[in-house]
């Protein structure tokens, strides 16, 4: 850094000023004091030569769904506007003020984080940071808007069917989905116990590495530098190609012209049989809705369902009617999917794929409600696929001309090779950017 | 041992045989050739100055719901009599093969393990090996009794609610559930995925140590020698203290007199808070029936229901109507409450109760459903709250008199503490024998 954590603090904060109402759309709370003294205190430190490690004194949101403590977590919703405020910390926000992180304010996200798209009717929607009349992509909206305008250089999103992924794609920035059990998940509301993760978005995969390190708990260890060249790299051809914009397909098929000739090799594969297994294991029932009905239940029997979006309540209620047999049935399936997969792709570095297969939409399309669930799944098809396999995922920008909507480049590591795919991505986004 | 392998198996066949009708009521399947084979090798192996391990040379029968390369997993039930030959043998049997064990053939059980009793319409009823008028407990109810009756020296059982250690106790033998990530369920017939255990029954917990080494693959390390004086022993009074019969109860406090006498410290503690949850949690749904409802959906599905006991049956059809909201509360709740426990029982080495709160009734009280069904849930209900919370558990036979009926000791360790378990349970064994 060139200048100090004071410094770069306020810039954040005046960034967030400047944006006026927008700001206030994409941070549903600034703690501009205590971020303030604690980029003072990283400073004094600093100064001092003492180093809290590689977050100390960096400029971090957290989304609206982890507890700080002393404040109303709102989960995006209306109806946790009045919920009692948090006793304590989130686990990952403990981490990272011990880490010397300076917590700048929370970000906004969908009601419950219950889809990709980034529309809360609630406490309004983000503009694009490339262009505010389009989606900024969800859940972690106000993560992703944040970071590509410069308001926090590090948020911390949840990732449950691709809400770290999505915005980061969609404005233009990186952000990493971990393997589940690598951060712990104490402190942040719930959408989904079997698929929610924590991660980051940021403007590179170091600065993810360095974060995911914290989040973790990890000392930090430099990754290990290296190049492309060898990388073997898988490309799933079929289903998740499928409805790709010509401009989003063009760019990842430039990117993969451009690994090939740092000597990259790539395959194309057949995964769809593994890769279509969600959708159709989950056609009369998803994961998600029926530990979302769960949930929710004491909302949704206290009479409450009504000051919900309705797009959101839909999706919950869909809930209710999942038999535990069903519910059971997924669960079982994936286990032995998930075993079958990492087999399959054992001879491989990575999968590499498009992270949405549409650059993000303008909000006015998206008025009715069928147009609204028909984009929804599609833009969360590609990551959520990785949610129900539990493999980490990187999403990194991909280069576009001046104008053009930010595009996203999927990589896909093996489970629990999180510090292996952080690695490799650096590699592949460092030649990229060569 | 003071004899040899092929000595020990030819006088085990021996008392099979010399049971008749009874001898295929304990065993649906007995191995005399191969395991006269394999007595035969490990003598060989001894003489040569060979060792495999522990079990080397040991008489091991397994509970028919493993697979065995080459037969029918009956899972105890009419409807799986034609089932299509196990292609491989379940991993517990491949490392009991592997550590020389004979495999001396497969023991009855109830009906798809799903109840405490061992009564089976289908194949039979093993009678108690102590009054063949009374029930074997269940569901491992050969298990129980081929020990009881010397027919095996170990035998293998699966344990969801008390399987092992419910025909421990009603037949006077050793049982051990482990934790259940200790010991793989790949090739064994589920009733349960979150619950089942797999273990062993045997004369001693010395045998039951051993046997437990080889199913979760760990190399034998002799038990620390230890003495009882000292123990910190948590004595669980209230609801599981409940319904005892009188004979239950003055075992139980003589032994634990006499452990107080040996400078054992025991607590009376009241964790009815956390004891009764398992019961009140599920009162609507058990976690049970809903993995049943959906392992037996084709079954149901085809039309073959008619064919199951139905008195298993009932319990099973009660899964079908449970949904999934509910079965993921139980499973959220069920987390948060270990940890709870967990921290509860810190400060104690073990809790000790009665395993079964009655001594074995006879099969001819339990005719009408009505007495079945209170009798199955009060022989389950102190066994099955430590599968609920996931903690190891031995059932060892108190000291009796001539002419008594047994009744049984249940110590419950710490979650993945079984080592440490099997090391104090064989202190409490060896000073209660002494």
């Amino acid at each position: 850094m060139t200048t100090t954590s004071l410094e770069r603090t306020r810039a954040a904060l005046q960034a967030i000023a400047d944006a006026g109402a927008e700001g206030a759309r994409i941070f549903t709370q600034v703690y501009a004091d205590t971020a303030l003294q604690a980029a003072a205190a990283a400073d004094a430190r600093a100064a001092a030569g003492i180093c809290l490690g590689p977050l100390d004194g960096r400029i971090v949101s957290v989304k609206d769904l982890f507890d700080v403590a002393g404040e109303t977590t709102t989960a995006g919703s209306k109806v946790r506007h009045t919920a009692a405020p948090a006793e304590r910390d989130a686990v990952i926000v403990q981490r990272l003020r011990a880490a010397g992180a300076v917590i700048i304010g929370k970000t906004n996200m969908t009601e419950f984080a219950f889809s990709g798209i980034g529309i809360n009717p609630h406490y309004g929607t983000p503009g694009n940071a490339r262009d505010a009349a389009r989606i900024p992509g969800g859940s972690s909206s106000g993560a992703g808007v944040a970071v590509a305008r410069g308001m926090c250089e590090i948020a911390i999103g949840s990732d449950t069917g691709g809400s770290i992924r999505i915005p980061a794609a969609l404005n233009g920035v990186t952000g990493f989905k971990p393997t589940q059990a690598r951060v712990p998940r104490e402190g942040a509301f719930p959408l989904s116990f079997s698929l929610d993760t924590v991660g980051p978005l940021s403007r590179s995969v170091l600065d993810c590495a360095q974060t995911d390190a914290v989040l973790a708990q990890q000392p930090w260890a430099p990754l290990v530098p290296r190049t492309v060249a060898g990388l073997r790299v898988a490309v799933p051809r079929g289903l998740l190609f499928t409805q790709t914009e010509d401009q989003v397909l063009a760019a990842f098929e430039q990117t993969l012209a451009g690994l090939r000739a740092a000597q990259v090799r790539t395959t194309d594969v057949n995964l769809d049989a593994w890769l279509g297994a969600p959708f159709q294991l989950q056609e009369q029932g998803t994961l998600i809705a029926a530990e979302a009905a769960h949930i929710h239940r004491e909302l949704l029997a206290a009479g409450q369902a009504d000051q919900l979006d309705a797009l959101v309540l839909s999706r919950i209620r869909r809930g209710e009617t999942i038999t535990a047999a069903h519910y059971v049935g997924v669960q079982q399936a994936r286990a032995q999917l998930q075993t079958q997969l990492d087999a399959a792709l054992a001879d491989f570095d990575l999968l590499a794929l498009p992270t949405v297969p549409v650059v993000a939409p303008t909000i006015e399309s998206l008025d009715d409600a069928d147009t609204f669930h028909r984009t929804n799944m599609l833009v969360l098809r590609n990551p959520s696929v990785f949610n129900f396999y539990d493999l980490p995922a990187v999403s990194l920008p991909l280069p576009r001309a001046a104008g053009e909507l930010p595009v996203g480049l999927m990589l896909v590591g093996k489970r629990h090779g999180d510090r292996e795919l952080l690695s490799v991505a650096d590699a592949v986004q460092t030649s990229l950017t060569a």
